[in-house]
């Protein structure tokens, strides 16, 4: 069994749910050195998360982030950390509803994801700078 | 190490929570060959999810339904992504909410688990077929 | 590449959220043996959960308590699981909202988390006891 890991910038995006799959496998080639095993993703942030869904239409993203909004509200009355805006704890919340890391299959030297999956940047600041992700990949 | 990997299909499920738990050791003896370490499981779709809770009271499988079907209803005036159902964006949000993969130790060549705990598919559709499940375990 | 596991316990909380970072890190010092790899930690209960989320302010965890309890109130009339009392079905809700395990990238021996993030026990009963878990590393 092997074991690589490497921290990679997934460039700034806007407020809202990216397809990356593609950045993540151009910036990490090594992908193909593990035949069978898994890759894991974590993302260093607490307000932007990582997920995997639908990767064909675009407009499951516009819907994911509306849903995230109307689940999370901002400006609840409940509130107490607020400081750094009104977009800040719901952005924290949704991080948590959704994950800091994802994992996948590896097999024969490639992602094992369904037809239809791919990886979701989740950006839940209104002005984010770039994210920070670390990929580990481990097997055989 | 070791590392064993395979894929199995778990049977139609009707819409809601289903404990999967024997289906998956049934499936998949390969457990005790690895005494200490990590079994994952992930789901190959994303209208269907995986999640460990209580796997006592069958009751607690139907709640799950319900509150899922009230924390992400169906026709929102903000989905637009419509056209393959009103069950189909819920599903979509609900398996990210519940996530595509699970993991739990292996002890002593054995699923680690509290108690009460057990495998959850949670099928989000109306009319689903069978699901695709890769199982990877790792460790000495 | 190498393998180690241990259960721990941590100690009584209340009701809420709770930072649990230095609680693992002191009793689990084999992190240092993994050069690169993964640290999971895997929660064997389904009223208790774990996510990584901002450790600085503790209003943050006010919020988190705050924000659950009102996406997963208690005594909703569409409960069937009720004879634990009000506050176990949303227990349960919560758990798998938030998910059993969480994996962090260990570097250089040592956990591989962003400036802010930090380890939550969530604790969704009333009046719970010690909770188990299961810290498993796997890396060179």
């Amino acid at each position: 069994m092997n074991c690589i890991q490497k921290e990679i910038i997934i460039s700034k995006k806007k407020r809202g749910f990216h397809s990356i799959t593609d950045e993540i496998i151009s910036q990490f080639p090594d992908l193909e050195n593990i035949q069978n095993g898994i890759c894991q993703i974590f993302i260093k942030h607490t307000s932007a998360s990582l997920t995997i869904n639908e990767d064909a239409d675009p407009t499951v993203l516009l819907d994911f982030e509306s849903h995230f909004n109307e689940m999370v509200p901002e400006n609840q009355a409940y509130y107490k950390h607020t400081y750094e805006g009104s977009d800040d704890m719901p952005a924290h919340l949704k991080s948590s509803l959704l994950g800091s890391s994802i994992n996948m299959p590896l097999t024969d030297g490639k992602l094992n994801l369904g037809t239809w999956q791919g990886v979701y940047l989740c950006e839940h600041r209104n002005h984010a700078g770039p994210r920070s992700l670390v990929i580990t990949i481990w097997g055989n």
